[in-house]
Formats: C-alpha cells, sequence, structure tokens
C-alpha cells in the first residue's frame, strides 16, 4: 500500500454513549463509516463526560479524528 | 437530552466582518446554519483582522469551529 | 477584497507520494481543488513518511489544512 | 506593591450570558468577586457558544482564569 | 436551560483506582461530588499509572476537571 | 499581490484599554502603526484583564502580534 | 523513596492490541518490562486505532511515554 | 502506598519573593500548606519577574500547581 | 564559544516566494541579515500557501524566527 | 498486517545537513536504520538551521522522531 | 497605575551566563534594559545548556520574553 | 563545527535532588554523561518536586532532554 499518491481527509466528530468510552468511540465510528464515507482510522482528541444529579455519569463523549481515503 | 446515544460532526469556518468579533462570529454561524448543517454550538479558535493604510482595522476575522448533531 | 462579509470553510487533507513534500502538497491540493472545492490558501500541520526495508523513505505524508471560500 | 513576598490563588470558572462575550465575562467576575474572593485579574482561556434552533446565539460561555491575593 | 446568565467553576482533581480507568474516573468523580459540590460535567486530562516490580499496572491515575455550576 | 517575493516582520504588543477588548485592540494598533511601521495584520493571543477593589474590570489587556511588510 | 538523589530515563512506545485500549497499554507495558527495563510508571500520550472494511476497529494503537529507575 | 483507590486535587497558586525563583516556590507552598491542606507536590507552570526602574529584578513570580489528597 | 556571557534577540519574519520552501526561507534569512542584523539561526514556525484560481500554489509562506547576537 | 498484538519504539533524532531539509532528514533516517535499529516511519518535529556571517545557510537542522518495531 | 490606555511590547531575548540559570536571566534583562528600551516585566520561556566534554555545565541559556512601556 | 552531516539522539530523563533544581539538573546530567554517552546539550522540560508533612520540600524533580552526538 505504501509509496503511491493518494490523499485522504480528516473530519471530527464526537461519539456520545451512555455505556463507556468504547462505546462512544464505536458510536461516532459506526455513524461516519455509513453515513460519510468508508473510515481508514481514528485518532481520540478528547473524552469528556455528563454527570447527572446522583453523581453518576449520565454519558461519555468522546471526540474524534476520523479519516477516508479520498477516491 | 444527557444519556443517548448521538453523533456530532465539528467544523471549521471562518467568519469575516467589516464591523467587529461579534458580527464575524455571527456571519460565520449563519452561513454554517444555512448552507451547512442545523449548529448546535460554536467554539472560537483564534480572532485576527486586517488593517488598512490609515491604521484601521479594515476587517475582523475570526475561526470557528461549530458543531452539528449528525442525524 | 478585504473589508467585506464572507465566510471560509477549513478542511484537513493528508497528502501522500513517493518522491517529494513538495508533491505530497501538491497532490493533496490537486485532489482538494477538483474534487471538494476551488482552495484559496493551505497550512501545513505535520510532515511525515513510511520508510521500507532498505531504510528508504518509501513516501512522505503531509498534514495540510485547505481553506476554500464558501459562496 | 512590588516587591514583597506574596501568594496569589487562580481558579478557573464559566460565565454564561444570553447577550455578550463582555457580559459572560462580567457575570464570572462578579460572581467570583462576592462569592469566593476578591479578584485582582482575569485571564480568558476560551469563548464559546451555544446555538437555538434558528441559528441565533442563545448564549456565550467564557473560560476565565480569575486570580486572588491570598490573606 | 440555555440563554439563562450563569456561573460555573472547574476543579481539577486526580482519581486514583487499581482495577481500571474507568473506575479512577468514577473514584474522582464520586469523591468531588460528595465532598465539594454537585458536578455536572467532567473533562479528561491525563491519563497515567503505576507498574508493580512484577510489570502489572498497580494503580491508574487519571486527572480530571470536574465542573459545577455555581448556584 | 500575491506570487512575490517579500518579507514580512511580526511584533508582539499588549494593548491596554479600562473600556473595552475592542478599544485595546485599536490602541495597539494605533501605537504600533504610528511610532513603529505601517501594519498589515493583526491577531489576538490572550486577553486579560485588571479587576478594581469593587469587583470592576479596571482595563482591559489584549496581547496581539502585528505584522508589517519590510521595505 | 523520596529525597534521595536519583535518575529516571523516560523513553516512548506504542502498544497495538486488536481487543481494547487497556490490552495496548498492557501489550507495551509488558513488552518495555521484560525486554528495555523495569518500568516505574507510564503515561498516555495519544490513543488511535484502524478500522477494517466493515467499519470495525481492527486494532486499537496506543502511544505512552514509560519510565525506568536509572541504576 | 500504590494501588488504593484515592483522590487528590491540583490548586493553582502563584508565588512571589524579591530574592529568587526558588524562594518565590516555598513562599507559595508554605502558604498553601499552612491555609489550605497539607501539599503533597507540586509542579511549576511559569517563572515571570517584574525589573524596576534601574533594571534590576524587583521580585520572582513564579505559577505552581500544588497537590492535596482529597481525605 | 561557549561558556562567555552574551545575549541573543530573536524576530519574527514571513518569508514569501512563488517557487518554494526554501526560496520563502531564504527570501527571510537575506531580507533580516541585510536589514536587520546578522543573523545567527532560524527556526521554522510554520508553513502555509496561496493558491491561485487553477489550483496551483501562487506562493509559499513561511514564518521563522531569527536569532541575532546583540553586541 | 493490522490487527497482531506488537509493540513500537519512538526515538527523537536530530539529522544535520548542509545542502536541504531533505538531506537533513536522511541523513537521520540513514544513521538511525543501520546503527539503532529499522525505521518503520518518521514524523518531523522542528526545522532549524544555522547561518554563517555571509548570511548564507551554512546547514539544515531536522528534528525527527523515528520509530521502530519491537522484536 | 491601572485603567489608563497605554501599550507595551515584547521582545524575545536569550541570555548565557556559564554560572547559573539566574545569571542568564540577568544578562538578558541588563542587556534588554541597557540597550533597546527600559524593561517593566520578563517571562522564562525556556531553559537549556551546553554541556562540555567532561559532562560539565559548559553554561546556561535561557529564553525570556522582556516587556517595554512604548512611550 | 557548523556545515557538516551529522546525527544526534535526544533522550529524556529525570534528575532527583533533595537540594536544588541545579543540583537535579547536574544529577541527570552526571548519570546520562557517565553512563549513556557524552552529552551535548540539555533541555529543561518540566520541574516538579514531593514536600513533606511539615511542608518542606523533600526532593527537587527536573525532567530534561540530553542530546548526544551520534558517532
Amino acid at each position: 500500500m505504501y509509496g503511491k499518491e493518494r490523499v485522504y481527509k480528516k473530519v471530527e466528530v464526537i461519539g456520545v454513549s451512555p455505556t463507556s468510552i468504547d462505546d462512544a468511540i464505536k458510536a461516532a465510528l459506526h455513524r461516519a463509516h455509513h453515513s460519510l464515507e468508508k473510515v481508514s482510522w481514528f485518532e481520540v482528541e478528547e473524552m469528556r463526560g455528563h454527570v447527572n444529579d446522583d453523581g453518576e455519569i449520565a454519558e461519555y463523549q468522546v471526540i474524534l479524528k476520523v479519516a477516508f481515503k479520498l477516491k
């Protein structure tokens, strides 16, 4: 694969999941892969979350860059 | 709203206005909201400007990230 | 050109070329200009490369931001 | 004032206002000054905002550091 | 909730847990929520850990910012 | 204007104004334009301020880079 | 342990695992501990991953710094 | 000490001393230790100083983060 | 040369060239060396460029710091 | 290649060449490949250079990270 | 002093001293104060040093920003 | 010395000393010079320290990069 001229694009997405960091990453990848373009790789940029009134984590929010090969 | 799986996308835009920082932000939001997608929030990244020959500010340039919910 | 309200968008792309940093930049600009939109300027973000088994540079990878005027 | 041993503390606060960046800064300073301690100076860290369904800015959010002299 | 003047405070805490990154985050949130104030959201700043003499992870250390609404 | 060999210089200045962020920017630009050289553009680096004993903003301090064309 | 003159070295490693972020960290620590030197602590620098043609995560890649006491 | 669930808090303080960087650090630690909580460690963030009319250093200002164990 | 008390100054300049990154660096160094002071070293800060209507690079813009020994 | 547990190491090297940025990169890669280990990829961190008394570039200095697969 | 419109300029200088970090700072301040303008404050940016063949520190190099009030 | 092709390597080390920042730097340099390779220069990355139960500095920890010429 290496050594051929080609071009990729990176897009910033935020996955949100009530269950885990990993599920938030997967939600973002699933959504990007199916509605934008076929994802080649991802990079985690930030991890955050919302906390409900009982002090429990209501949701995990993961900011990712996802990269696609431009055809 | 919190606690449901969902995905957002962030896009980088630059608003330019001859009048003020705030108008440059609003120009970018207006343009993004109407031609790209419905904006949920924005983050100011950089503020710059061009100066004319008399030393007056010819325009304000504000670099923003704007976020949309992917449907 | 200065002093009129207008809006730009920045997109992150990665150009890959077996020959040089400059060719990797040009590959990315060519691709962005012809398939996305007419590019106004670019900013180099990172320069990387892959090395083959003989220790030679197999390809240069340049991560760029490219900016377009939104019409 | 310079040249005497003394100690300051910095605290991170976020001011939110529906009207402007400046009002968001003032809301944060007012609140910090009256409920925490007497503020000496502030530093703007980030500026963000929420956008409503019509594409208008619903509120400005300014993240500040505020500094107090410890007595 | 958006559009009303209000003020938040962010505090930096470090959660430590022998079991996982997620447990370290939860330890910090639990402690902050019950002894400081009711947490609204958190942001992960750094993830580290200590390794014991056998090369196993003795503990995960997660540095977070936690945010509270000031009343 | 594009496409000709030329050289610019950037200088860091701090504008201070009792009235607003915008006036602090303009104070710095005015001073740089008239005593240093003719400014082409500016970039905002930091925004800070001093607070008086009543909790009011005594002054806004804006750190800018200003750019000149070297002749 | 504190208060004695001593020296540590930090080395940057990348752990790759098809199963999870945690397994990628552990792969890197295990490898560093057994072939380089006895690790004292680690710091996570970046988290990335490769995505296969079906949009599933093919592997997690975690960039770490690991620290050793120099003897 | 390692391997037990526990939580720390980090606070940003600024020590000022007319004599040296080290004395500015010690002023901040002394003040934090005696009026806030028992300090576990510190991290130097920035070093600055004020200069008097003769060009001599009037004072050293050191911005630190200090960490406490939450009990 | 090492071991003697001396002082350098760094200045930020931007070289622009229609031909290459290297020519943009050389334009800036040439200009700084002949009109400001004798340059000791340079550091590349950013690389950017302008693109013309045909998608070709109209010019390369390189932001440098150049250092001079103060005599 | 993707999807198998493996570990890489990154090392920071500086290549110096009197002729060009590209030659400085190649000098570093050649040296790392032959005396340290077989390089998989590289990342450019900084580009600098020394200037001689005539204002010509005496040498280019490129700071790189190079990555090896640990076996 | 606060509350009046005024403008400062910041300049980057490097002080070098064979004896200590503090002497390197003072060398830079002394030189800036006497040949450039009257310094108001300084900020330490980086600390480095050269090591001689015996492994002793040959000199300390401190990169500072120094600020002057523009009159 | 300038103008010849050559390669350096940078390694990250942490010096710890109960007495001062300078002694922590010297401990790291001494250790690196005698057990790794002959050091050419160093760069201070971070300064931290541990505080004992009485609020006194138990030790200074300085994170450095040290550079060697590869032969």
